[in-house]
C-alpha cells in the first residue's frame, strides 16, 4: 500500500496505522482526526464533504466533537469501516488524492495542531500483569524468596485508579507533596515526594456500555476494545510505601497519569499478534482463551534532563505481559461490573527479564541502589524536577510499521 | 418554622431539611426536585414560574436536568440561596402557599415520582475512617494484638472505587461471581460469592472542579462540599480476602454500591455539628482543623428477608468517625489530585464501640461466628439471596429533625 502523502519509512503513522485522536486545529476549532506521516487530517471536514457517505451506521458527524467517545461507541462494524475508508482515501490515486481543495483544507502540518485528550475516561483501572515487574516489586518490598503473592498467578490483580488526573502527553506534572515515613523515623514527615517514578504501561479503551450483571468473556473481549494508547502511570514511591496497606496505592498515583494522544486500533495491531507466556498453574475456565492474544510492541523510555539530551534508559516489549487484555477484561466483568465507553484499562508496569527492560526507576536502579548515569554525567535514582520522561511504542514486521508516537511529561517543582 | 405542607413530626423531610434530588415525574419528564414531608416538588417548574428570579447567579433553569451537577457547580452562594428561598416559599403564609395552581402543578405525591441517581459521579473514593471498623477488620484478618496498621492514625486511609456501578436506592444488586480461596483448599475456586456483606457508610458530594496541583485545606473543605448521602458499599468478603493483596479491594466492591436519592446539604446539617474523637498521636499540620467537624447523625441498618419483615440489626452514628470530612478532603488533594463536580467521597464503614453499632455483617456476626437470628427464625451470617438491606439516617435535636430517608437494595441470585 502506498499513500499519496509522503512520510519516512520509520514513521509510526504509516498507511497501515490510521490512528484516531482529537486536535485543536490552528487554535481555532476542535475535531477528531487521524494522522499519516506528519500530516493530521480533520475527519469532521471529510465527513461534511461526504467522503464517509457510504458507511452504514455513521449517521451524523461524530467527528465534530471534543472526544472520540461518540465515534467509538458506534462499535467495530462502523469504526472499522471508517478506518478502512480513510486508508483507501489516503492511497495513491484515490479520489481524495485528486481533490486538491480538500487536501488543502483538511490536512494540517504537526505544528498547526495541538493534540488534546483523545477520550473522556469515565473509569480507569490499572492492572499489575507483568510477572517480571510484580516479582521485582515483591523482592524489594516484601520477601525475595516469595516475591509473588499467592493470588498473582490465579487472577490478573488490578485496582481502581483516578480518572480525573489522566492528562494528555505534553502536560506538565506537579511533583506531589505527601506523607512519607523514612525508615529511620518513628513518625511520618510531610514534604515533596523524593522518590518520583514513572511506570511504563500500555492501556486499552472500551467501546461499549454494558449493564450491571453482564460478563464479557475472553472470546468477546476484543470486540469491546477500540484500541490502545501508551500510558505513564507516574508514581510516588515514598508516599506509596507508607500509605498502601491495606487498601492499595492512592495519593502515590492519583496526582497524574499521562496518555499518548493517538489511539491505535486493535485492527492496526493485527499483524503483530504473538503468543503469550505460558501460564502455569492452569487458570480457571473464565480466564482461558484461544489463539494469540499478546502483541509484539516495542517500548522505549527516555529521560531528558533540563537543557540536556534524551537518554534511552529502558527497552521493553508489551509481549512480556503474563495476563493479556482478554483475560483482564473477562476478570474485570466476571462479577458483573459494568463497562462504560471510554473506560481505560492499563496493563501495569511492563518489565522484561533483562534488567535493561525494566519499566520503572524503582526496578532500573533497584530502589536507588544502582543509579543511572545520564549522558551529561548526572546521576538518577528517581526522577528529578524538570526532567522530561518520554515513552515510545511501535510494532514492526515485514516492512510494516505501526506506532503510537509518544507519551511525554515534564516534572515541575512542587508549588 | 411551620410549612403549609403538612407532615408527621418524625418526617426526615421537615421544613428544616430541603434536600435535593432528581425524579421522573408521572413517568413523563425528569427534573431536579426537593421534598417536604411526602411531597416532591418540581424545581424546574418553580424556576419557570419566576419563583427564583431574585437569586443572583441562577441565570438558567439548571433544574431542567437529569442530574444535580449543573446546579451544584454554581457553588454555595447560589445553592444556599436557592435552599433558603425554597424554605421561605414552603412556609405557612408564603406567596407560594397562596398559589393553588402552582401547588397543583409542582407538588407530587411520592407514588407519582420515581427517584433516580441524584448526581453524575465522575470519581468515587472510599475512605476507611472509623477506628472501630478498622480495628475490628484488623483483628479478624491480621493480628488481634496489632489490629491497626502503622499508618492508620496518621492519615485517612482511602482508595479509589468504581464510579460506574454506583446506583440509586431501590436498584437490585446481582450477587457477584468470582474467585475465592477456601481456607482448606490448595487453589482458588470459582462461583457465586458466599459472604456477601453491606457496609454502612455516608458520603459527601463535591461542588467544584479544581486544577491539578491545587490543594483544598481543612479550612476550605466545607465550602467544596455540597451535601451528603447515605451509602451502602456492598462487599464480597470471600472475593476480597483472596484478591486484595497488594493493591486493595477490586471485584469485591465494584459489582455495585447504593446511594440514597436525597442529597442533604451541609447547611441543613449545621445544627447537628459535634466534636470529633480525640486524635492521638497529633496529626501533621495539613490535617489539623478547628471547630466541630463531625455531625451527630443516627444510622440504622435493617435486613428484610423475602416475604418477611424488617429486622433492625445495627444502630450506629456518623459522629464516631475518627477522620472527618475536612481531613479526608485535605488529604485527598494535598498531592494536587484534582476534584470534579459530583465526585463522591465515602466514609468507610461506620462502626461504634458497642457491638450493636457495627456497620457490616462481617463485624456483627464476627465473620459468621455469631449469626444474627431474624424475627422469622432464620439465621444470617451474611446476606442471602432476595434479602433487602435498608439503611436509614437522620439527625434530631431540640425538636428539629433532618434526615436522608433511606438507601435500600435487594440482592438477587447470580444469573
Amino acid at each position: 500500500m502506498k499513500s499519496f502523502v509522503e512520510y519516512n519509512s520509520n514513521s509510526d503513522f504509516s498507511i497501515h496505522n490510521i490512528p484516531f485522536g482529537v486536535a485543536v486545529f490552528n487554535k481555532e476549532f476542535i475535531a477528531c482526526c487521524t494522522r499519516i506521516g506528519d500530516q493530521v487530517v480533520d475527519l469532521a471536514l471529510l465527513y461534511d464533504l461526504s467522503y464517509f457517505d457510504d458507511i452504514a451506521g455513521l449517521d451524523e458527524n461524530v467527528f465534530e466533537a471534543y472526544t472520540l467517545n461518540e465515534f467509538i461507541e458506534l462499535g467495530k462494524p462502523v469504526t472499522n469501516a471508517v478506518r478502512l475508508k480513510i486508508q483507501e482515501l489516503l492511497l495513491d490515486g484515490s479520489i481524495l488524492s485528486k481533490d486538491e481543495k480538500t487536501i488543502e483544507d483538511a490536512f494540517y502540518d504537526l505544528d498547526q495542531v495541538k493534540m488534546i485528550m483523545p477520550v473522556h475516561i469515565p473509569n480507569y483501572t490499572d492492572f499489575y500483569s507483568s510477572i517480571e515487574h510484580a516479582t521485582n516489586v515483591g523482592k524489594m518490598f516484601r520477601d525475595p524468596a516469595n516475591a509473588l503473592l499467592p493470588n498473582w498467578k490465579h487472577l490478573p490483580v488490578g485496582y481502581h485508579g483516578r480518572a480525573s488526573s489522566i492528562v494528555v502527553s505534553g502536560t506538565d506534572i506537579n511533583r506531589p507533596k505527601g506523607q512519607m515515613k523514612p525508615a529511620d523515623a518513628d513518625k511520618p514527615v510531610f514534604g515533596p515526594c523524593k522518590q518520583l517514578d514513572f511506570e511504563l504501561e500500555m492501556a486499552f479503551i472500551i467501546n461499549q456500555n454494558t449493564e450491571m450483571g453482564e460478563n464479557v468473556s475472553t472470546k468477546d473481549a476484543e470486540n469491546a476494545i477500540f484500541g490502545m494508547v501508551v500510558f505513564n502511570d507516574w508514581s510516588a514511591r515514598d508516599i506509596q510505601s507508607w500509605e498502601y496497606v491495606p487498601l492499595g496505592p492512592f495519593l502515590a498515583k492519583n496526582f497524574g497519569s499521562s496518555v499518548s494522544p493517538w489511539v491505535v486500533t486493535l485492527e492496526a495491531l493485527e499483524p503483530f499478534r504473538t503468543a503469550s507466556p505460558t501460564q502455569d498453574p492452569e487458570v480457571l475456565d473464565y480466564l482461558k482463551f484461544e489463539g494469540d492474544k499478546n502483541y509484539d510492541i516495542n517500548l522505549e523510555v527516555y529521560i531528558q534532563p533540563e537543557n540536556g539530551e534524551e537518554n534511552l534508559i529502558s527497552e521493553s516489549n508489551y509481549k512480556y505481559m503474563y495476563w493479556n487484555m482478554t483475560q483482564q477484561l473477562a476478570h474485570h466483568t466476571v462479577n458483573g461490573c459494568n463497562l462504560e465507553v471510554g473506560d481505560l484499562y492499563a496493563s501495569g508496569t511492563i518489565s522484561g527479564n533483562d534488567p535493561k527492560s525494566y519499566g520503572s526507576m524503582l526496578e532500573l536502579t533497584w530502589r536507588g541502589q544502582n543509579p543511572i548515569i545520564l549522558s551529561n554525567g548526572q546521576e538518577r535514582k528517581f526522577i528529578e524536577d524538570n526532567d522530561t520522561v518520554t515513552m515510545k511504542a511501535w510494532a514492526e514486521k515485514d516492512g510494516v510499521r505501526v506506532g503510537f508516537g509518544e507519551v511525554s511529561g515534564k516534572i515541575i517543582p512542587t508549588k
